[in-house]
């Protein structure tokens, strides 16, 4: 058995535990809320017992271990062992049986079908082209004016999830160690040490990015329409996703250019074979934007194979590759999936980056390296929106440097997916028959599909009206193929009212379907 | 006699003196920066007197008062009255004569020409267009490149005449009011109390904008940009100012827009005439950009009378008519110029404006008014950059909210005048013979017309050589007209390194004008 269990019993003021070892991280009583470590022992102890079934250790039918089992095996408290069955309970993999104990079952999320696969490898023409626009609007519009109490249409975390403390006392010390930071002229391009930290990160994460070379922007969307800007003008195509994030459409359309939507697997993410064939029968495709990793809205991770086989046919082709990459540090586990730009030889990469999502949100800090167009990238930002402002560069450099970032991140993955199951299978749960989902393997999101005859954005307006927000699969394309879908956030820890809006999104649901 | 001047002696340390009484201002003591009214004894002395000279009460070759007739007038001391009398001997309003005391003389920058106005009413056709980034790139990378010692290139004040300590005041409050502000996702449109504050220091500049209707930007470039792209598209034609500031020109050239521009006199701004001839002859011109206040470059403020003339004249044509403000604040004086705006009835207006120069450089905070293209302006401000981080708001809303702001701009103006003043004394001390400059009432450039066979970008380069940044007038035109003008910037306090450097300038002018 694995011996990290066979651990003195712990609550969350007790040192850091890991791999069964007291963590002796630095500063790690100094970030209290970026402390990965912290899990509690109930979870560890759920964690380990779910890999079992996971792993088919222990079946469908199967008795758990009692409470005093638990208490014996593992030398843990009653109250521990009792969360611990609880907690696995309400994650849908046990079940209790009257006076006879805890039995394992298949959580509902796992009976549910999978998204379905596109039809066609054949891009939808641009001529279906439909101003994103008015649709996008609408929806904006209408969110303002109804306010949700629960609000699942954006794809931003709850703020206690991030490293509230942390942030604010480097926001504090980056005033006091630069006095006049407020009243000075920013540098050129952004501010040195922050460049250097992003692409440090880079390195690790496979990419030689010199920091001479990042372009500090205003989110990631800011280094998308820069990207777009640099290599395409008014009336060429880009190709994108189909489904795609409906920013990235009104980007293009803004830009008078046309979006191309190219078919785009929820598991695999977007088809290489289905890209080059609209190249080849399109002309004038000047662009490609693609999201390898926790695709917006799928959810997807291309596999690695996928990744080469892009990079390289985009290279071939001579088709600028525009990364759009806000959410690979959320990929479940401690091994990020790998980016593209990793894979760039030829500068042919666009590499849009954003830490709206993994560092904060209210810091709307995004980065990118041009490639080959780095140049122009750099005119561009300076002559829209100049160098973004020091004050929140530094504060972001100074947390990025410290161990407390990779304790942050390694909470927030953890965080998320335990939301993400918490509410995928109430999703399971609630939503009518026919509903599929493939719960994806980090994220913020999940994108859900609904029975064919349910109108999603007559299920958007209905549920805005009793204080629940989503966003309707329409805005994802400007297609109509995406009408029975939704796109829910799991950005919020899972309360009774989660659990309620879900019960309710499911009723609307229901009544659509009938 | 003024007698605001039969005061005790007093020292920068003292309570704050204004007409003549203690300051009592709620606060000041909190925004010992920030305090106009501390201006020292021997300044407001001077003031005095130079305003007699200037009125003509004293003429040129009187005896100015002794050291011993000040004191005893102004019951002041002797290290006032000696600080005094050099004080105005340094403005060049006095010469000493040995053994015969100090007597009044006609600053030199009196004596110099003012900058021509221009010859013709013709705009500039917009076939000589001719792409201002190669030129503007280029200056961009020598000043960058070389790092000047002393940069008179920019239009930024030092960071010391600034609030500096208020606002990081400002700054930590906000973070301690608001735990969740670096972490929390930002309101659709900006953050409310400081749309409001902007809104009403609006309406006291006689301008009606709903605190709704404010959308706020990365600075005022941006939104420029939002205007520009909200009335007109790639191959459209706009009307500029000659000359013009050259972020204009760039921003236009990358959203694919022409730049006509209209004739504009060094004195009362963009001539009417010329704007209405060139609209009747060009058929596609969408839009005019204008700076009615302390134009950029020129410095000239357009009287009222021109300011009611364009605004009717463009409601006639149904010409969008961009007003860019974001120097009005820092005129001289403490009645602000009226904005262009302020004449709209129509939402014809689209106003820019900018806190960079008069807040705060490091912030990057600007703000707009679509006029009737408000919802157009939100769209593509959404689209592009999404909303602003909500902490420089909240920390510059409560700023402006507090009287320690117009404090802050009352001395602001002041060290402005006075550094304009002396840098003028020192350009027509040593620039050559047949150099021209009208001192502007107000902001932080001055445009420099030298004699025409001086190429302002040699004597760009060759300053920078020599560790002396300026701008060269050619980036401010995509004609030719401008190259033998320079644009100096006034931000910084007045010191001998500042001297010496205007000193070098007018040595290169020599050798070029030879």
């Amino acid at each position: 058995m694995d011996t990290s269990l066979l651990i003195p019993d712990s609550t969350d003021t007790r040192p850091a535990l890991t791999d069964g070892t007291v963590s002796a991280s630095p500063g790690a009583d100094a970030v209290p809320d970026a402390g990965a470590s912290r899990m509690p022992l109930y979870r560890k102890l759920a964690e380990h017992y779910q890999g079992a079934i996971q792993a088919g250790t222990l079946v469908v039918g199967d008795r758990m271990p009692s409470v005093r089992d638990l208490m014996r095996q593992h030398q843990v408290s009653l109250s521990t062992s009792l969360q611990t069955l609880r907690h696995m309970e309400e994650g849908g993999w046990l079940e209790a049986r009257p006076r006879s104990g805890y039995f394992v079952r298949q959580p509902r999320r796992s009976a549910i079908r999978p998204v379905q696969e596109p039809k066609s490898l054949m891009a939808i023409d641009p001529a279906q082209y439909v101003g994103i626009h008015e649709k996008v609007s609408k929806y904006i519009a209408l969110r303002q004016k109804c306010a949700p109490r629960i609000d699942l249409s954006g794809m931003t975390c709850a703020p206690e999830l991030y490293a509230v403390d942390t942030l604010k006392q480097a926001a504090m010390r980056a005033l006091r160690e630069h006095p006049e930071l407020l009243t000075s002229a920013m540098p050129h391009n952004g501010n040195q040490g922050f460049r250097q930290a992003v692409a440090r990160r880079a390195l690790n994460a496979g990419m030689r990015i010199d920091a001479d070379e990042v372009v500090v922007t205003h989110g990631c969307i800011e280094a998308l329409n820069l990207a777009l800007r640099a290599v395409a003008g008014p009336g060429d195509t880009i190709a994108v996703e189909s489904p795609t994030y409906f920013g990235l459409l009104q980007a293009l359309e803004n830009l008078g250019m046309r979006a191309l939507e190219i078919p785009t697997s929820p598991h695999t993410g977007i088809s290489a074979e289905a890209l080059e064939l609209a190249v080849r029968t399109y002309g004038n495709i000047k662009a490609v934007v693609v999201v390898p990793n926790l695709q917006n809205p799928l959810g997807c991770i291309m596999p690695d194979v996928n990744k080469d086989k892009l990079v390289r046919l985009c290279e071939e082709l001579h088709l600028p590759l525009i990364e759009d990459d806000a959410y690979t540090e959320l990929a479940d586990g401690n091994v990020a999936p790998s980016t593209l730009k990793s894979r760039d030889r030829s500068g042919n990469v666009i590499y849009c980056a954003s830490l709206n999502k993994v560092l904060a949100p209210g810091m709307r800090l995004g980065w990118m390296n041009g490639g080959r167009w780095h140049e122009r990238v750099m005119m561009l930002k300076f002559t829209h929106t100049r160098a973004n402002e020091e004050w929140t560069q530094i504060t972001a450099a100074d947390f990025l440097a410290s161990p407390a970032y990779d304790r942050h991140l390694r909470r927030l993955r953890e965080l998320l997916k335990e939301q993400r199951e918490r509410m995928a299978e109430s999703i399971a749960a609630y939503f009518p028959e026919g509903t599929r989902l493939t719960v994806p393997s980090g994220g913020v999101g999940m994108w859900v599909e609904l029975p064919s005859q349910v109108c999603s954005q007559r299920l958007f307006e209905q549920a805005l009206v009793e204080g629940v927000g989503v966003s309707p699969g329409a805005i994802f394309s400007n297609s109509n193929r995406y009408g029975h879908f939704l796109r829910i956030c799991c950005g919020h820890p899972f309360t009774r009212e989660l659990d309620q809006a879900l019960r309710q999104l499911g009723q609307i649901g229901h009544s659509l379907a009938a």
